[in-house]
C-alpha cells in the first residue's frame, strides 16, 4: 500500500476539539500543509452506542473515580484502524514506559500511529492488554487527560519525520542529540548584558577550542544535573578522561574546604 | 499582601494564543471560573524594543539554530513580576530537573508562579543563571517549544491547588499517589467483554481481600514496569515481604524452565 503522506496520526479522545488550535500553529502545521503529516481526530463518544452514550462507568472493587469503558474504545480504534489494527496503537497513561527521544525515533519509523487519550481515573485494563500495542507515559505526574501528552507525542515524533524540519533547523545539535548529553550553555548578543558577559572563548574565533569547550560544558552539565543520562551516553575515551579529572578536581576542592 | 485567588500563573511565550483553547476546556477552566486560579499570558515580543522586535539571534561560537535573546525575556518577566521577581520563575527547558508529582506538589504551595516558554534552539544562558529560579524539563525528548510543557505544568500543579478538584475526583487513588507506586489494574462493566473477564475477586464483595489484591497488583506492576520508582516508594514491611516472595517465585520459575 502506498501512502501519500509520511506519517498519519489517528487520535482517539473525548475532547477532539482540544487538538485543532495547537495543530494550527505548531511545527506540525507546516508539515500538514506540505502533506508530510496527517492528523485525524476521532471522538470516542461517537462509538458509544448505548442510549446515554456512556464512555465511563464505576470501577469493580470500589475506589473513587470513573473508568473508561472498553467497548467504545475498541469499536473506535478497530473501525478506523482495522480489526485488529495493523499499525501501532499507543495508549497514553502514567503506567507506561516513559517517553524519551529514542522512543520518539522508533515511532517516527512507522507510517501510521493510533493514539488513545484517556480521561477520568483510568482505562479498563482490557484496553491496555488487548488493544494497545504500546503504553507510553509522558512522566511521573498526574494530568487531567491524555490530550496534552498526545500533542506532545505528535510534536516529538513529527519533527523527526524526514522533511518536516528544514535544514536550518537541523536537529543535530538539539538537546538529546544521539550522544545523549545535555546541551552546552548557549549565548547570543549582546556580549555584555547588565554585568554578565558571554564567555570569552565563544566571542573569539578559535573554532577548535570552542568545540572543545562546548563538549566539556556538555559533559559537566550532564554530570552535575542528570548523571543518570551519563550512564547511557556515548562517550569517547577523551570524554571519560575529562570527566575523571573533573571529578578528581571536585574531590580535591572538597577535601581542602575543612582546612580553610 | 492578600490575593483573591489561590494560584496565579504568569506565562511568558512567543505564542500566547496557544493557551486559550486548552484553558477553555480543561480542569483549569472550572478553577478559573471559580476564581481559584488565574492564568495570565504575556507575549515576550511585546518587550522586544528594537526596530524589528527581535527576540532571537545567532549563537556565539557558531552552531545551528537561533537563541532567545536575554533583554526581552528579562524585561517581560521583571515588568510583570517585579525586579527582581519575588515569586518562583520557572524556565521550561530540556536541561532542567525532570518534572514529577513531588515537584508539582512543591509548586502548588506558592501563590504565584512565572513560567517562561522557549522557542528556537535554546535560551541565552544568562536567562537561566540570573532570572529563572528553577529549571524544569518535561522529559528527555525534543519539542518545538515550551508551550505544551507549560500547559502540562499548569494542569499538573493546578489540580493540586485546594478546591480545584471536587471530592468525587479525589486524587487519593490517582496514579503517583504519595506512596509512589503505579496504580493497580482497573476494570469497569461489562464483567465479560469478548473473551476477557474481570478478575473474580473484584466482582465479589470481599473488600478486605480486594484491598489486598490491589496493593499486591500495584507492587507487582511497579516492580515489573518501573523498578526505579520502587526504590523511592513508601513500603510497609508486609509490602517488602510480598515483593521478596514474588521475586523468589519468579526465580524458581526461571530455574525450572531449562528442565521442562
Amino acid at each position: 500500500m502506498v501512502y501519500n503522506y509520511r506519517m498519519r496520526f489517528d487520535v482517539f479522545s473525548l475532547f477532539p476539539e482540544i487538538f485543532e488550535p495547537y495543530l494550527a500553529i505548531s511545527i506540525l502545521k507546516r508539515a500538514i500543509t506540505h502533506g508530510l503529516i496527517e492528523v485525524h481526530t476521532h471522538n470516542i463518544r461517537d462509538w458509544a452506542f448505548d442510549k446515554h452514550h456512556m464512555t465511563d462507568d464505576t470501577p469493580y472493587g470500589g475506589g473513587g473515580g470513573m473508568i473508561m469503558k472498553p467497548e467504545p474504545v475498541f469499536a473506535a480504534v478497530e473501525d478506523v484502524m482495522g480489526k485488529p489494527p495493523t499499525d501501532p496503537v499507543i495508549l497514553l497513561c502514567p503506567q507506561g514506559e516513559v517517553l524519551n527521544q529514542q522512543i520518539a525515533r522508533d515511532l517516527a519509523q512507522h507510517e501510521r500511529i493510533g493514539i488513545i487519550c484517556g480521561r477520568y481515573e483510568s482505562f479498563d485494563e482490557r484496553i491496555r492488554q488487548h488493544l494497545a500495542t504500546r503504553v507510553i507515559s509522558i512522566g511521573d505526574f498526574v494530568l487531567t487527560g491524555g490530550e496534552l501528552p498526545a500533542l506532545m507525542l505528535m510534536d516529538a515524533v513529527g519533527r523527526i519525520v524526514p522533511g518536516v524540519l528544514g535544514d536550518a533547523e537541523a536537529t543535530q545539535e538539539d538537546s538529546f542529540a544521539p550522544d545523549g548529553l545535555l546541551e552546552y550553555p548557549q549565548y547570543t548578543k549582546p556580549a555584555v548584558f547588565r554585568d554578565w558577559e558571554v564567555p570569552e572563548i565563544l566571542q573569539g574565533g578559535n573554532h577548535v577550542e570552542q568545540a572543545k569547550w562546548k563538549r566539556q560544558q556538555s559533559l559537566i552539565r550532564t554530570f552535575e544535573w542528570r548523571p543518570d543520562l551519563l550512564e547511557k551516553a556515548t562517550l569517547t575515551d577523551k570524554d571519560k578522561k575529562f570527566l575523571e579529572n573533573y571529578k578528581k578536581s571536585l574531590e580535591e576542592y572538597n577535601e581542602q574546604k575543612p582546612a580553610s
